[in-house]
């Protein structure tokens, strides 16, 4: 029989793709400025390809072969690539650049993850615990009104998730234990890497994140703590 | 004639004395505690003599002479000092001292603090910038409905302020220059390391922070950028 696990006490929360629209949010911004240059490309072919980016940048953080640099400096460096991969390097200034790198800052919430992780607030510690940095944490936080106890995740560890160190430290440094936190994410493998750290888990399916096609995590792969379709959810419990 | 300064994107806060009474709470929380056991300690007297051990704790780290721990356990080994020096070290359990301890979770923020802060946050971002950890500022904010909207200062840079790295990681952290970003605090010799750093700076007094006899920071010792008698007077700027 399983131990019993303890009442949480904090949730803490995968942000690109669990809480926010990252697909449509970037593709928005990009949409703006490509139209201001007669750039043809499709904005959300160009928001997947920047994400595609996201994992091979952090490796090599993650590996130890690169000190640890924020996301939003990996975020700008590999849209430096992307721009280049289709010469559009000399179309944009300095300051669009950043402007288009800041798009990270401005990605829709989902709809039921501000009521939702109000709810949650009354009861427990809720805190990001994102590979985004404090900087671009806040920003969304602000730009979504998501209402944060206080802010976790890499920036706490100078690492990046899956590395254990991330969620230990993040609960470590609001002083709880890790079967007293519960991880939310809509990434199994996520899930994976908290648990092994002794987290509690919840996962909430996110079907449209990648658009109308995606393939990946439409279904909970192992039996995490809690499963759910609403962030909300987790306050009824 | 002096270079005007840059529209503050950002305003950070001291804590202790500046939004929260500090002494007012920990001598609640003690004179319950000494009344359960029959103790005829003046708590106001126990607050004042927990908060005295404050900074010679902190410049043991300062100095380089000891690694960085966290606010909470500099505070539970000064009520261990402090207990013995009562002889009470047997009056109380571990998880008495525990909670005894948990008193610096509890403190009132003075009568203007939310309200100011709650108006501040629509204008620009609002951050602690204490030496207490993530997790007491985290928790003093769900105490006193502190609607920060992440949590800065000793522990972004592992060491205490007046230590410029604990100014200056605190700014880094939200990606503002240093002259974006106003400390405010009701102690000039924040303000001064801050200054010192290329941060503005806004003095408020609390003339009752020490209680009625109060001696220290009754005025400003220097032409700071703002000088405000209630939190919200900042955004009234």
């Amino acid at each position: 029989m399983p131990a019993i696990k303890p009442k949480p006490k904090a949730f803490i929360f995968d942000i690109f793709g669990t809480i926010v629209d990252w697909r449509s949010g970037v593709a928005t911004v990009c949409e703006h400025h490509f139209k201001q240059k007669n750039i043809e490309l499709c904005p959300h072919t160009f928001a997947d390809a920047w994400r595609a980016k996201y994992q091979p940048a952090m490796e090599k953080i993650r590996s130890g072969n690169r000190g640890y640099f924020a996301l939003d400096i990996l975020h700008r460096e590999n849209l430096d690539q992307l721009l280049a991969e289709h010469e559009l390097t000399n179309s944009f200034s300095e300051t669009e650049k950043q402007e288009l790198n800041k798009a990270w800052e401005k990605l829709p919430p989902w709809s039921d993850s501000v009521e939702g992780l109000s709810e949650l607030k009354k009861v427990a510690i809720i805190a990001p615990c994102s590979n985004g940095s404090i900087s671009l944490m806040t920003r969304l936080a602000k730009f979504g009104n998501l209402p944060w106890d206080c802010i976790l995740g890499a920036e706490i560890a100078n690492n990046y998730k899956p590395n254990a160190e991330v969620y230990l430290k993040s609960v470590a440094a609001i002083g709880l234990n890790p079967d007293e936190v519960v991880m939310v994410a809509a990434h199994n493998s996520d899930l994976d890497a908290a648990r092994d750290c002794g987290l509690q888990t919840a996962f909430i399916p996110r079907s449209t994140e990648h658009g109308k096609g995606q393939q990946i995590d439409l279904e909970p792969t192992s039996e995490w703590d809690y499963i759910i379709s609403t962030i909300g959810a987790l306050a009824a419990h």
